[in-house]
């Protein structure tokens, strides 16, 4: 069998089309972009500035149930959705989450779907893409350094070295700069403090990046960063130092979204990449409307889950770009739900209608959850060459009896041809009525906010705060930053914060560990149980697998 | 007066022409290009490949006196160069380094020339560019974090965490990365070790960029790059841990040499940037090279003073380049040299023939260190406004004595205009034959060869090896080490290694603290007095002055 990459270079090395021809396809020239190399653009402002004016076609939300070990292939669907739109006549363009280069150097399995239905060229997306990572590191830490040399010369704002707030960042998955001590080495290398990494995709900037209409709005939001407090402790901005005009100018073009296409020639924005279990998990809101403004069809997707990435979806990001979906597919596999019905990994590949029964239990609190919001909701089943007929139709009649439609598609091995029928019932969906219904108003107090989505999306009995959660919500109360929105950080794994509950779960307490206000991106991050903010490599990282030969042509990357 | 980024801009938005043109002016078709905007592309490896074979034109090195607060405008001479040889028919092509931008956040000066002689678009080029450095601080800190997760996850190469040698690394002035301790936080983040980070210039994967011939020999050399040693004090090298395919993965668009332009339409290659005080400070081998295959003269710069740039371009570059220089030129302002005899920055537009005869020991002595390569040397007199005609005759006169032409330039002012006879000067220099000297052959003893350098380019007496570079030399012997080139690290500022010591000194010391093998770049770095591997922003850094407006247009970047 092709790995994904050899499936992609096929169509590199022979039929893939200049991006020139990519834009043409949605009316825009060549004028309209800035190329990096032969098969990446970025749009220009001015091009931005139009489209944002244009009517908006449909949106719909690919989201799934809790990931597992056995695989779900939300963005193969995705990119398989639009495919066969397109191929049934319906105009689809696809707006997605750039890929971490954290994880591509741990863990085999990429973010650019996989089999038939893929974005290229992969490895540049993979790997430094157009460098938005790379911009939003340097921005980072750039602010950090300021922090430092500010309280190194003189500390006119009187910041505590104790309560800077704000990290460091890398795109790497490096544990050993979780937790760090900086300025040892005496009097001219800086002030020691308590100190420490996260990943990129996880900082306040990238989430900002995501939310930002325009260069304005997000020289505005970075001003309003909290990056930590005073001895008094008074709240420090970004404003406080003066630098945000620095910070912004270094992520000027970052902010533009960046255009690729799929192995069938599919239009695809592919920008931002928060990561859903600690960030809010939405590829950016100016991507989205891109796809909005250009195709009949917008196709957006929201990291792990939809209790995570897909509540976010709905109570951030939707806000942000002013359109609600239209439609939400929920992606699943029978493997992974069987998985959820407590078959180990090794069993899978063996007929299980019970463990499938079972676990349908994770799947329908999902589903339940998307149509709360009073949308459309679609079922993927995202077809594995072990599923039996048998399962196949119990699932189906499951999704039925609970009055949604579940279609069978076979895009990772057909592409377009497998997502016809997903593709045909999207489009009726489509033609449902929509009547959005938000979860929670962000002038409800904070605890409120985050009851509601512990209670009615994760299905739990109770929120339960640590002391310092409560210290927490002191200082957001001092400070009047009630009316943020929620952005829960917990496991992708589980509806509870304890990675290891599978199914759907009832009666648990949701422990909060910190609430940290992120001033900038507009919403609290409320952090549960042990959620980690820079990830690790595995024993045996996929780095070792990777290379690279003469003439460029990579290899081992998925 | 208008700034450097006025006068770049005024170009940027009306006459600027995209870089295919630029192209077509060296014969180069869209093919040969890939494309980072409208006005940035690099090479295809096809394309690199296929002018390596082609003959070469001559090579003109453009170095300078020593530093000093005052000014010399090296990078504005050399773009000023190039433009007025293409303006008396000469063709030349540029090849200089990328700017880091760490300092860029810093101080106030860019590293893409000045006045009507720049690189443009300069706002790119000094920022993100095509992401050569994002894309090496990615690789750098990524085989960091493979090194600690080696050693976490059961460490089977035993390596010691108090002897890995490997740094990480940010292209950002932070002083307070210097010394740090990682993997605090308990068992599962990490194993606790004091480390540091440098500036990517500073680092050894940069050295290799410059130096690699291609892929295959990129590879072969991160492989040999030792970072550290088990608790048996035998050598690491990143072969063992098994990683040099992904870490050359991540700089395989990286190795592609950068197409700009001037504000005057000359090509010009910008690749590869390390420093000259920590690193060997010349832009990358394949620039070099591309700029020979494809113009008639090849304009390059070494960074630094020509005590640490010139002769490193000379002992390691252009062994690498197997193309010696043609010609040098040296680079003074009578500014500087009224500095280096002793007056004060703030008396420094007040006529003083006697102190610029004073300071003119300086410029001698580089003089004569370049002519000790037997390669023909040309002085540039690089003008402002408040230099006398007494003294740009009096600095000509002593030039003559000396046996070297000092021609006047008003490049800054005038563009190529200002330049004409510099460029005729420098074409005659390139008439008369050059029997390259080099200084050491490298099977000599490292002392000798660290000695040649301090005795022949310095003019110091003696060399004094602290205990720990004692130490080092031995470790050197016992590896088998002694035949790699000598990388000096030294304050640019003075011929010694005190950065107050100006003028041309002799009867002084240099003081080795620590000898650090690079065995991938293939030399041997010697940290003499106090010079740093990662730099500390001032009091009120350039950051502040920075902004973008709501159309992207960057204002305040010098």
């Amino acid at each position: 069998m092709k790995s994904d990459i050899e499936i992609a270079q096929e169509v590199e090395h022979t039929t893939m089309a200049p991006i020139d021809q990519i834009a043409a396809k949605m009316n825009l020239t060549a004028d309209d972009l800035e190329n990096y190399g032969k098969y990446k653009a970025k749009l220009t402002f001015e091009a931005i500035q139009e489209i944002k004016q244009r009517p908006q076609g449909k949106l719909v939300l690919v989201t799934s149930i809790n990931p597992t070990p056995a695989g779900e292939g939300k963005s193969t669907v995705s990119v398989g959705l639009a495919d066969a739109l397109n191929r049934i006549g319906t105009k689809a363009v696809i707006a997605l989450r750039e890929p971490s280069l954290g994880p591509v150097m741990g863990m085999k399995g990429g973010a650019t779907g996989g089999g038939k239905a893929q974005l290229i060229p992969m490895e540049d997306i993979n790997l430094h893409f157009t460098g938005d990572m790379h911009a939003l590191t340097t921005a980072n830490d750039t602010l950090a350094a300021l922090i430092d040399n500010h309280i190194q010369q003189g500390n006119e704002l009187n910041i505590d070295p104790r309560r800077v707030t704000w990290k460091r960042v890398l795109d790497i998955n490096d544990r050993s700069l979780r937790q760090v001590v900086t300025g040892l080495g005496g009097v001219t290398s800086g002030v020691p403090r308590q100190a420490g990494f996260d990943i990129t995709v996880a900082s306040e900037l990238m989430a900002i990046l995501c939310l930002a209409e325009n260069i304005t709005d997000l020289k505005k939001r970075i001003a309003k960063i909290t990056i930590g407090y005073t001895y008094t402790k008074k709240p420090i901005t970004v404003a406080d130092l003066k630098v945000q005009g620095a910070i912004t100018m270094l992520l000027r073009d970052a902010l533009k979204p960046n255009l690729v296409q799929t192995l069938e020639k599919t239009p695809a924005f592919v920008h931002g990449g928060p990561f859903a279990n600690i960030a809010h998990g939405c590829n950016s809101v100016l991507a989205t409307k891109m796809a909005l403004g250009l195709g009949d069809v917008a196709i957006t997707e929201a990291g792990f889950g939809a209790d995570l990435g897909g509540e976010k979806f709905m109570d951030i990001a939707a806000p942000n770009i002013g359109h609600t979906p239209d439609a939400t597919v929920i992606v699943a596999t029978i493997r992974a739900l069987k998985y959820n019905g407590g078959v180990a990994v090794k069993d899978l590949t063996t007929e299980n209608l019970a463990a499938l029964e079972a676990g349908f239990g994770n799947l329908k609190k999902h589903i339940q959850n998307m149509k709360r919001y009073n949308v459309p909701v679609v079922v993927a089943i995202n077809a594995f060459i072990t599923d039996t007929p048998a399962e196949i139709k119990l699932l189906q009649k499951l999704c039925q009896d609970f009055g949604v439609a579940a279609i069978n598609t076979e895009i990772w091995e057909k592409g377009s041809a497998g997502g016809e029928a997903l593709a045909k019932a999207v489009n009726e969906a489509l033609a449902q009525p929509a009547d959005f219904q938000p979860l929670y108003d962000k002038t409800e107090p904070v605890t409120t906010k985050i009851e509601k989505i512990v209670q009615t999306i994760y299905g739990g009995k109770s929120v339960i705060f640590s002391a310092k959660a409560k210290k927490d919500l002191k200082t957001i109360a001092e400070n009047d930053w009630n009316d943020l929105a929620i952005c829960m950080a917990k496991t992708q794994y589980s509806l509870t914060d304890d990675q290891h509950v599978l199914g759907a779960p009832t009666d648990f307490s949701i422990h909060v560990r910190e609430i940290i206000p992120k001033t900038g991106s507009g919403f609290l991050v409320v952090l549960t149980g042990n959620v980690l903010t820079m990830p690790g490599l595995p024993k045996k990282p996929a780095a070792l697998n990777m290379d690279v030969d003469e003439n460029g042509v990579i290899s081992g990357l998925f």
